[in-house]
């Protein structure tokens, strides 16, 4: 059975991930011609075949690359091709060691797996200029080749960062870059605060095995720094592709809930923006602490819906209008690819169950809804050898099709028409305030990835659809701001979000909003810093509460983890405390159109969030346990994540399913 | 009170270990004859004594130790000498200090304790063959000695592995030995999988501090590596052993659960088997991760019978007929030593109960009844100084009798005749399998030894008599023969176990059977590789369920943690899988006298086993939890484990009792 | 308002840590006048301003320390210095990296926060001389200078011991001090055991990174080496401050719970002792590990009463009437002060609740009450910077005062006379006994402090006064000696506590007293050892219990972790125990004066020491849960510490409150 077409304009299209050199080339071709008849579009390919391109130093062997894209293009597949420099080979490592990354512990990460690099290694950049250039050279113009990834999931396996090593010695003159002297620099960090001082740049080392806490601010610093080498590290590859091929999208294919870089900056420069999406392993391994093991039982063969939304909606807006020129069949704003799709058991994490029925269509019209425009299957055959032999693949390990293949065959894609995710509703997410949040986190329950996703999942359960957006996006448009924890605040944003307040919208801040300095110090004045004139408030008390200490809050609802204090100058309490060294004292404060609510409480967040969006004029609706609305193009994706059928406006919704609703 | 003398070839005899070194020498003779009159044959000393042989290097000190022996020979004593390598001296190391092993962190172990060195150093085992043969010149034929120990404990202590150094060193040339070129090696590995390829002998290090997990075949290979190691220290220890001690016995003391080495290689040349039987630090540090807290708590001061068990119908067969003929006053087939016996508290558990009145003859009844010749106590007085000074012995600090020491003069050793166990059931176990298993449990509560014992136990609660044996052990004259977790199945076996079916024997096995080749990939045919004709069927489906997450099982069963179903090409199903992702799938198949549990379900696999023990004959019981029954030549050990009385076959079972009935 | 004058010689004074480096020059006479008007005497500063002292080697900059200490001078505050050796300036690190300490691990623990340095470490010796001498030069006889710290916090964050380096280098030398020959050491250490005796002194290492784990031997003379480096730094410093400041006093900051070092040994050559008094974080942090969850979440807002206590109890005593020569301002015997008391949230634990409304005060209470004549708030103003930004002060960031301020300011200071804590018992607490415990505890639940602190809390629970004493402290005076863990004795131990009850004493042990000689081994003749005499029995088991697994005790009790029983050789049995292998045997025993309880009981060890009480003629109190006692100087300070009223003796003490009464 062969797909009609339609056009990739109009309709979600699918690929899937592929290694021909995986298996014997008598396979290649039947493979293609099966991948084709399936109805996909996009193989992607070569992400990890270094050592096939390049077997020893400088003796490259194209033929086999040649044979298997050729292989793809004669069945009609449109290829993206990888640069391979997340795994670097043997040879490269051994002649030159130097490129190792550092762990945490001071240890060499060694040889043998992947991303066993340093990005700021001055070696390693050549090399991976090299092999890009050479690819790109033979490949840049072959009418198979659709367009480029870079490397592959920067950051995983907590890579973003080296301790030692070319990073240990890129550092110093990266703040030498930045702060000219090492006064300027003395007095950014506090380093007055324990005789931290520096009197000489090479004086300067990662902050890691310290004999108590580093400075949050040269924690901070180092998040930067390696940041941006991962920027830099791209955007050296970026060049060499747009100069050798021409017409080719490029594209990274980012990772879930990864906090070591500022992805806004690294995906600047890219066409669009693809992520990774392992609904069941998200949920075992990268939920946040918060997220309790009933609900991981809950949820196991599905992922939880909010978390995995969340994820498509941050990487949605990632680059907030400024990529998309050289994308290939999409015409959404700001669509994106999975680039990585989940169709049935993963490997790698504590639990690995197999999906539910139905689950991997959810998962791809979730996608859909979300503003994907290519969803690409992980991957064509499970791998008989190595590392991921116990992930599964379209196909078996046999060759048979699996579970997902057969659900992937049955999607209608006819109605997953491509088109405008309508949210009105922006949710502020900053990299900068994650690292300075979770270097101090005060308590131990409380992180920044769970205080973002607490707010974000109340927005979905009232039936909102949701913009992800970086502190520095536009905000033209939005009726409902949400700040769940930008705790480092500058004077751009502070006047950027007072003209949006201005201007009607509504905004609505979490605890410890504005309590740092860019530098990762506090305001000498004191939280809100320069939020403090449009909050109308000041800091009055914070309280850090252990598991089975709680604190009421008028409205009845109750406070756990975290519970902030306002001294009022201008604004109003809205719900004060009741009870312990609190009482009395706002919880939630309002000043025109901004509320800021100082605790750590579902109910009461929601209660804040439905009164927010019911001011701005959003229609909300208090969803059901497990299901979830999401509109893209004119239609609505009605959601049931539950094992059970859920009554639901006069109907009742299948388990794990979805039906695709034409908006009046 | 002296014993009456039995002849040792018809009774169980006993033993203890004695460290003369420990105590002034006027206690040596005393000891020797209170040691003597408790009934005992056999002392075990000098495995840590190389400091007092050789104070310096090279000046040897026999003076005391020739006291010594004589001491115990004049009492009537056999003395069991060891090579004393476990505990190489500080001038050694510190001359030679890259004879150190190093931990899967990189560190260099440290001199302090015990087993500081690497298998693989040469200059280690110069010093090794040294030590032994000036020993052996000496010792070797004095009429005292009985017999040998090679070192001590073999891989306690996470020592069967060295991540650096001289094992570092030497893995590739034993990799080039074993694959002959790299393209070999790069295939069998299936290195092209992330750009894993080497090009040089030299660029292959341990599989560890790799960033995410190592290849499972680098692993694999690495654990055989490492546990040729082992058998070539000792075959040397063995030659030379053999060479000036004739007519002496020479063994090996193995450990409880110890995983890092393939036991049979490394028994292959001694004359009979000993091990080291602790129950309750088993019980606390060494049971398989499954075990509950509640079970723990419930025989604290016991162990559990199973776990003790089955290490001794583990060492009983690891020779299979190979060895034993050296052994001195011994006349089982197979018939194995218990060399270490937990005779009070240890030490080296989280916590270190007193056992139960009665459990130091419960444990010598068992020992015997499961095929032990002589069983060892340790030790003869607890020791004063370093390290165990919180272990117990038969006589205390201040040299009165402990609590063990009386239930030992308590026994009557008549009731205890040698002779065969009559196993009909075979339960296989294979290190690799075991290592390949390990390297990806795919689900956290999954174990190699988990899936094992819980079968094991299953057997013993039906009141059956068991062998365990190696992969390639003979299958002759076994009606059942149960396989639960041989995941790595040859062509050799597939054939052999394919003859025993033919051959009218019954065969079990549990999930994950041939799921790997022997390189540590999968089939590219898929499970169950070339054992699928025998199965008749392949796989369909595997599920990892997290805790909380269940599949029903058509029979009233439950599974946890794991479930397979299976495509039926041939095979009927017995039990099918209801409801979730399975259902109406296969859970057990039958084909012919093959049977395959997929599911972890300790009621579905005893019910299996009671059926396929049902169908091959064996006689089986419902046994009370904690009772079991162990034979051996002509009678049966009935055995009540708990702490209460329990009814059985109409009469009342006392705690922590035993009772020997000769079969009629 | 100012407060009105008061004699520092009669009642509690305050004081307060500053930091003037940390905030603008034109702050520092405002702060030190507002710290004068708020009734404060004392402010500390200095102590890690090492890099503003000397900016680069050997350049000093005092001018900015001239102005500050005049600031406070010239508002009538008196000057607590420090010598600024906590916290090394990078240039000196750099310049000498030798000086770093090495964690238990083996890697160097960096520059970047604070303790970066070995106290074994030749080279920072010398630079701790000279920057002490420097600053004594300067500001030695300076009018405001009332006295000195020196460094701060030894041993924080685990810096006592370091394992390499310096450190390393040292321990051989300090050994050949101690034993003169290696055939002593080997002796004295029992290295026989497993082969692990020396040959020459430098192949000795810190005990760190064994295969297994260490010779406690070795252990515990490598506790009493970095002890004693410990000791001889701050000798150093206190010899050149007595040359430099005449009629100032020296002191030191001690930790809670701190178990690195002998606080006796260290402390010898102050005048007085202080310590660093956290309650909140004390409890989250720093608790033994029998503190339940319930008992942190009930007494999250003000720590446990028992544990500050016992700090308390535990510093008044240390210096034992050797010291306090060159107090200034106090005439309490042995008095002593909180250096830092905790006024606000902390942000080191992993929960930092705000303290209860009052707690600032009665924290304050409590201190005056067990013997402190100054209590010094940390800090000032909260730090803008650095590590410690989400740590309170008197001040808020913004400098407005927060709740804290609020509480000192409402003190009576007139109701908090000093003079003397009238104890009549004494609980004997050994740094010695401490580490040979801990290194072998044979039990995952059992520590020193955790046995410690449950025989003081019994004691606090009946309303009585303790000295906590040294085991070499004079035992005249007390009318009942508590033992809890004292498993190390001497002879001469032995001779004293025989003396103390033969002159009509009563002593209380707990279980496993005098079960170590000196060296860390244990008795030949077993426990009692040099005590068998004065207790009258020997060991005869014990018994070591998981959680879940308890022992029944006559008399109603349960004991779990830990159970002894005994040999009766002259005492009697006043409790035995009931089931089990200990069955029948004595649990409690009594010989005239001295009783040793076995088994770990609550219950039982209250009623074992109200009995002894009662019979010493200490008036006892049951008090009800959280409800304390203290009395000082004629007065009776009674607390609750539980967030409700709590009857008591016909009035209702309100939640988190103190009363002082006068004695009739």
């Amino acid at each position: 059975m062969t797909r009609p077409e339609t056009s990739p304009s109009v309709r979600l299209q699918l690929g899937v991930c592929d290694y021909p050199e995986h298996v014997p080339e008598d396979r290649w071709s039947a493979y293609a011609q099966q991948q084709r008849q399936l109805g996909l579009t996009y193989v992607r390919i070569a992400e990890f075949a270094w050592g096939r391109m390049e077997p020893r130093s400088g003796e490259y062997d194209w033929a086999w690359l040649d044979r298997a894209v050729e292989a793809y293009h004669a069945a009609g597949m449109r290829v993206v091709l990888c640069t391979p420099t997340a795994t670097p080979p043997a040879w490269l490592v051994r002649f030159h060691p130097e490129i190792l990354p550092y762990d945490a512990q001071g240890r060499v990460r060694e040889f043998g797996s992947r991303r066993h690099y340093d990005f700021a290694s001055p070696v390693y950049r050549e090399h991976s200029r090299r092999i890009t250039r050479v690819m790109a050279e033979r490949y840049g113009q072959h009418p198979a080749v659709a367009g480029w990834q870079t490397d592959n999931e920067f950051g995983c396996h907590a890579t973003s960062r080296s301790f030692g090593g070319a990073s240990a010695a890129v550092f110093p003159g990266w703040l030498q870059q930045k702060y000219g002297t090492l006064e300027a620099l003395n007095e950014a960090w506090g380093n007055v605060f324990w005789s931290m001082e520096y009197t000489g740049w090479d004086e300067i080392r990662p902050p890691h095995l310290t004999v108590t806490e580093p400075n949050p601010s040269h924690v901070l610093d180092y998040a930067r720094f390696s940041s941006e080498m991962i920027r830099q590290f791209q955007a050296e590859q970026v060049a060499i592709l747009r100069e050798l091929s021409p017409g080719r999208f490029i594209t990274h294919n980012f990772m879930i809930f990864e906090s070591g870089f500022d992805h806004y900056e690294v995906a600047r420069g890219l066409d669009f923006v693809t992520w990774d999406n392992y609904p069941t392993g998200m949920l075992e391994y990268f939920a946040p602490p918060g997220i309790r093991e009933d609900v991981k039982t809950r949820y196991a063969r599905t992922g939880h819906p909010d978390l995995i939304a969340f994820n498509h909606d941050l990487y949605r807006n990632l680059l907030e209008g400024r990529g998309a020129l050289g994308r290939e069949g999409a015409d959404s704003p700001n669509g994106f690819w999975v680039m990585e799709q989940q169709c049935g058991q993963v490997n790698w994490a504590p639990y690995n169950p197999l999906p539910a029925d139905g689950a991997v269509q959810l998962w791809t019209a979730q996608a859909w809804a979300h503003g994907a425009d290519v969803v690409s299957y992980f991957r064509w055959r499970a791998a008989t050898m190595a590392q991921e032999v116990m992930h599964s693949g379209l196909l078996r390990h046999d060759e048979t099709p699996d579970r997902g293949f057969a659900e992937v065959q049955a999607l209608d894609l006819g109605s997953f028409p491509v088109g405008n995710v309508p949210a009105r509703v922006a949710l502020v997410h900053d990299y900068e305030s994650l690292w300075a949040y979770d270097a101090q986190p005060h308590n131990a329950a409380a992180t920044y990835w769970q205080q973002t996703v607490t707010y974000y999942s109340a927005l979905r359960s009232l039936g909102v659809d949701v913009d992800v957006i970086s502190a520095s996006a536009d905000l033209t448009g939005y009726v409902l701001v949400v700040a769940p924890a930008i705790t480092l605040v500058t004077a751009e944003m502070a006047s950027r979000w007072t003209a949006a307040a201005q201007g009607g919208a509504f905004l609505v801040c979490g605890p410890r909003t504005a309590f740092r300095t860019p530098g990762g110090a506090t305001w000498t004045d004191g939280q809100f810093g320069p939020l403090s004139t449009l909050v109308g408030a000041r800091l009055l008390q914070y309280d850090s509460l252990r598991p089975g200490v709680t604190q009421d809050i008028s409205g009845g609802h109750t406070a756990h983890t975290w519970a902030e204090s306002y001294r009022l100058q201008g604004a109003q309490a809205t719900h004060t405390y009741q009870g312990g060294p609190l009482t009395g004292q706002a919880a939630v404060i309002r000043h025109g159109n901004v509320t800021v609510i100082g605790a750590s409480s579902e109910s009461l967040i929601q209660d804040v969030l439905r009164g927010a969006l019911q001011e701005a004029q959003v229609v909300t609706a208090d969803l059901p346990e497990g299901v979830r609305l999401s509109r893209r193009a004119g239609h609505t994706l009605v959601q049931n994540w539950t094992a059970e059928p859920v009554p639901w406006q006069g109907r009742v919704l299948p388990p794990t399913s979805f039906e695709v609703m034409h908006d009046q």
